[in-house]
């Protein structure tokens, strides 16, 4: 019998670990999260002397600092990821809700229940963090997890994944819940999005190029955002200094971020008065502003749009203006060339805005705020694993409940059909 | 530039129609559903002419009996398809209901709210009367329906087909709401579930070689389920009686079909009574017996089980019949050789019912309930589109909720982050 392959085993080994995760109640996981934490505090320098391994490493391949910067797990950021799951210890265990319940004419009770999903894979670039983050959350909703971080990061994650399943195990943890990916090559990906049966979803957190591979790969579910390209509208009539406010907000408080606004289309009505106003602050804020004709009329300093300049995430300081006869329209366009992240109207008209919340398919849809929103902390969910723009299970900013799925518990006395 | 395929078209076309569905009334679609019913009843002579011209084919092409049973669509069949359309009028429409709303601390208000999925493609085999089943209950919940059913009902679902389209066109269907797959070659199914971006959903109805083969083509997500291997087990303290009557119910009611039951596990302490009580009632149903060592020297007329027998899927009158030790015995093995559709435990034991529902990992568990309840009008849902054992978006019997998602609403007075 030939071999078996890393990521097979450790896809059973998931699996069986999963179907312990499930019997686990809510103080224990929480006890076993403080093991977690006290366990990686304990082994802080073992860890980042690890991490310090990596950053070496990565500066001898020629990593960019942008990407040196990433990998780096610096005291603050190492506090801030113990903390975190201290943070995830407070929150709400959603295993076992019971989400409806009702009584057939016959007499049997159907209780819709909420059970873990079971075998989670993440796949990560370059942020140690994530296998810690993604780790706990997932433990805290009684699922096993697959880590695959980047190459680059191996050793801290190493580190990091040791510290986790050993200290856990302390206190009850079950053999294999949390696992790492010990090959760094391409493969291993490819077979674990491929292990139909044994891994239950995929999520994947990292730019668009690793997406695609995972998508174009996968056999077992996954759930993903490619991009943000985020989009504000502002109606004919709308508070122009909040608009200005909210804009600058969403377009400059952090431009990297998928949340962050890439396309402002404006009601034609206005845009001689508004759009000046607004080119005036983002100028001062140096972004630079694309626009179509209608809009570089307003804005002198604004390049002429290219087509594609529609379909384009710039995670950076620039900006693509239109102008739009309506809200119809507007609507129209972000249907067609967004991404089905997070769009708002800024508006004081009660049918605009209807129209709008209604008629825009897309995750998260905003009425007078700023796009930057679209996230589990700021929505409350508490931690985050994600942002979905897909449809089915979960869309928009993902939780612990997300993590979950239900089965049907069915109680009877006897009935046959 | 090339003409583009039917399939690409059609999935453009039912994109711009699921937008148009997304701002229907419930009361204009109830509006909508009564002329799809009252146009098929008007052109029953025309649409059972067409259908006739399929069975005539299908037998001049050697379909064999059941197939051509399948394919029939005779009057009975045909007022009851008619009279499932009123039954969806009366379901409430799940589409605008708020899931849930919360207020943030900054006073943001975040709604939760039910949309439809967008664009659902059905891909199915001979039964005409799903052509109208799937795409009344995906209009109800304002999706867009691509269908594609079995090359040799061709004329029946167009006759259907049209007369939807049209019928409902009279009260304001969007164009190209409900569309049928006109080529009957395999490749528009490949196309069709790799349509991302156009098609949300795909739906395969039939036997596992064609679930199959859409699972391995989809780019798309796809809900199903392959197959059911359901399984009773029988506990050590349970009502004999009472566990005969559900178990010749599981598998004798109607064997043909998912929910039936496959496999019973008999807890050792009570083999040498149970299984002779049980034999005798199946035997006397027509069933075949197969049986583990244990449970063969309880049944004199059972044949030895092999190895495969515990992962087969029968839908026939064969039983396969083990004895295990113990509760946990029980769960192992259905967590193992289940379809994760539908088990049972029969017990009077507290401690044995708690542990078989907690960690059997199907989609529907039952206690002292036969397995052939796992159906949408059963569990009161309405109507059913199908039955999920995948674990993401949906699992077990799916009513209108079920093709629906959500979207967040988020509702500010000039927020900023």
């Amino acid at each position: 019998m030939p071999k078996k392959s890393e990521i097979l085993e450790m896809g059973e080994k998931a699996q069986k670990a999963s179907l312990a995760l499930a019997k686990l109640s809510s103080r224990k996981k929480n006890t076993i999260l403080e093991a977690i934490a006290d366990e990686l505090e304990a082994r802080r320098n073992e860890i980042q002397a690890a991490n310090k391994k990596d950053v070496q490493e990565g500066a001898r391949n020629g990593l960019n600092a942008a990407m040196l910067d990433r990998l780096e797990l610096n005291d603050e950021r190492f506090s801030s990821m113990v903390k975190g799951i201290l943070d995830v210890i407070a929150l709400k265990d959603p295993v076992g809700d019971v989400i409806s319940t009702w009584v057939r004419p016959n007499g049997l009770e159907i209780r819709k229940t909420r059970v873990p999903i079971g075998v989670i894979g993440i796949i990560f670039e370059s942020r140690p963090n994530v296998t810690v983050d993604a780790a706990v959350l997932c433990f805290k909703s009684s699922n096993a997890t697959i880590l695959r971080g980047g190459k680059e990061a191996i050793h801290s994650n190493q580190a990091l994944a040791r510290a986790m399943q050993e200290g856990g195990e302390k206190k009850g943890l079950p053999p294999n819940a949390i696992q790492l990916v010990q090959t760094t090559n391409r493969s291993a990906v490819k077979e674990l999005v491929q292990l139909e049966g044994l891994v239950d979803l995929v999520i994947p957190r990292g730019g668009e190029s690793l997406i695609r591979a995972v998508v174009d790969d996968a056999k077992v579910p996954v759930i993903k955002h490619y991009k943000g390209i985020c989009h504000i509208y502002v109606d004919k009539e709308a508070d122009f200094p909040g608009a200005v406010d909210i804009i600058d907000n969403a377009k400059t408080q952090r431009p990297g971020v998928c949340n962050s606004v890439e396309k402002v289309l404006v009601h034609e009505d206005i845009a001689a008065e508004f759009l000046p106003m607004l080119a005036n602050r983002l100028i001062a804020k140096k972004v630079e502003l694309r626009g179509d004709p209608a809009a570089c009329a307003h804005i002198p300093e604004a390049i002429p749009a290219k087509p594609e300049d529609w379909d384009e995430e710039y995670l950076d300081l620039i900006l693509t203006v239109g102008v739009v006869p309506s809200v119809d329209a507007a609507i129209e366009h972000i249907n067609r060339h967004g991404s089905r992240h997070s769009d708002a109207i800024l508006t004081s008209r009660e049918v605009a805005r209807k129209k709008f919340l209604q008629e825009v398919d897309s995750a998260t849809v905003y009425v007078n705020a700023s796009t930057r929103f679209t996230d589990g902390n700021e929505f409350g969910l508490g931690a985050e694993i994600g942002i979905s723009t897909d449809k089915l299970h979960a869309r928009g900013p993902m939780g612990l409940e997300e993590l979950t799925t239900y089965k049907f518990l069915v109680l009877g006395t006897g009935q046959v059909r």
